[in-house]
């Protein structure tokens, strides 16, 4: 089985202009067969500020009014896609930029939920690996947009990192994958202010106890949740770390190694 | 060889929801291959109004400065783009949205003009037509926003119409290629007030007679002038005329056909 790098980078990464050219350097030099899966950072929240377009977020899901979606397609599928296609095509990578509704490569329902209506936020229903594995066979490297729709002609705002687990997951049947998450710190640490703390590798068990402890909370669970529904699903290997040292992490020399036993 | 028809759809129907909804109905019927290129309408105009970004127009060119492109890439490539992939892909055709940069599509460079600096706008150099005669073989339909690059990193403003062009004839050596541009008129008028008042061909020599007349004048010209060399190129027939009328533009029931005789 060939290797595939199923890569998704955090937003927190593409607001620091210089950290993501050198991410994108870093991810151009890969070897292997490789995708892309960026989020959004703060630059869709600051042009709702601008358009005075108020803003409501849920358990650290956006709310996605019409007006929201429509910012979110400028931003995401528009301009850090373009951004991060253009660069990575000066590092002879070649990006192809796409969103879940190109080829119908990410289809997705309207969030059903009993008490919360999420507006325009996405669900995924199925990925086009078909269309992803023609792409890799072709030399192209895609890179995809947390935009997704419903094949009835409305775009729906899909999460980057279930997006990644998704792909990681629809590919591991042809390729032998590894899903990297990419973010500021340094992996899973200990101690979230110390980078010295860095946990190598989590197991079920070790994910249990942090939990229990709330070493790992918040944000980090549905991160870690969707590791491990991964690696159930065939991916071979998943990394959480750090986006400036990408090549150790592709190495296993850094970052939190998320392992079923 | 196989038929290709490659279609430029203007900014007013792109304004008009309802015209919008009809002409890519229309357009998703089509059997055979075809490569849809859309302009941007005054979606970015208005966008820069809300951002209090001014907006300068030289001989009916835009200036992008940096704010403007970033305007630019997130509604054409972006919103645009997006949303017409989207009503496609309901309309049961398979579409992917692209801008230049995508697989490297258009290669372009910065315009080089002795008196005026038009800012980050491209004049073309290359369209990677091996692409898209790899995704029309895979049964795609090419939605193309104008947005090129430079191949170092940049993106740049580039004219539909002309995008539409380089295409045609780009692909002309593995298609007959139909090119037809689509606008909010019937085709070429005698008078611009009165619809009845077509010209349903125009030579060489009756465009010369028109321009002579000043019937012919202002935005109309690059337009006519690009479909002479698109013709002079191997594109087997240019059509200009009414998007609402699609279906009856390609069986040559409506419209302004350019010839070279």
């Amino acid at each position: 089985m060939d290797k595939l790098y199923v890569i998704k980078i955090g937003g927190n990464i593409i607001d620091d202009g210089e950290r993501l050219s050198t991410f994108l350097r870093d991810f151009a030099t890969i070897k292997e067969k490789k995708i892309l899966i960026h989020g959004g950072g703060t630059l869709a929240t600051k042009l709702a500020e601008q358009l005075n377009i108020p803003q409501q977020v849920i358990d650290g899901r956006r709310i996605t009014d019409a007006e929201t979606l429509k910012i979110i397609t400028m931003v995401y599928a528009g301009y850090i896609n373009k951004n991060i296609t253009a660069l990575l095509q000066s590092n002879s990578c070649n990006a192809i930029g796409l969103s879940g509704t190109d080829g119908n490569l990410i289809q997705a329902h309207k969030r059903d939920h009993k008490t919360i209506d999420y507006g325009f936020a996405g669900d995924i229903d199925k990925v086009n690996n078909e269309l992803l594995i023609k792409l890799l066979d072709d030399d192209l490297t895609p890179v995809i947009a947390p935009v997704t729709h419903n094949k009835k002609g409305q775009l729906l705002n899909t999460n980057a990192d279930t997006i990644a687990q998704e792909i990681a997951k629809s590919m591991s049947n042809k390729y032998a994958v590894t899903l990297i998450y990419c973010f500021e710190k340094k992996g899973i640490l200990q101690n979230a202010a110390d980078e010295n703390s860095l946990i190598p590798k989590i197991s079920q068990s070790l994910y249990k106890e942090l939990k229990e402890k709330k070493i790992i909370h918040s944000g980090m669970i549905p991160k870690i949740d969707n590791a491990f529904a991964a690696l159930e699903s065939g991916v071979k290997k998943v990394m959480i770390g750090k986006a400036d040292e990408l090549s150790r992490l592709i190495y296993g020399s850094s970052g939190t190694s998320i392992a079923n036993e």
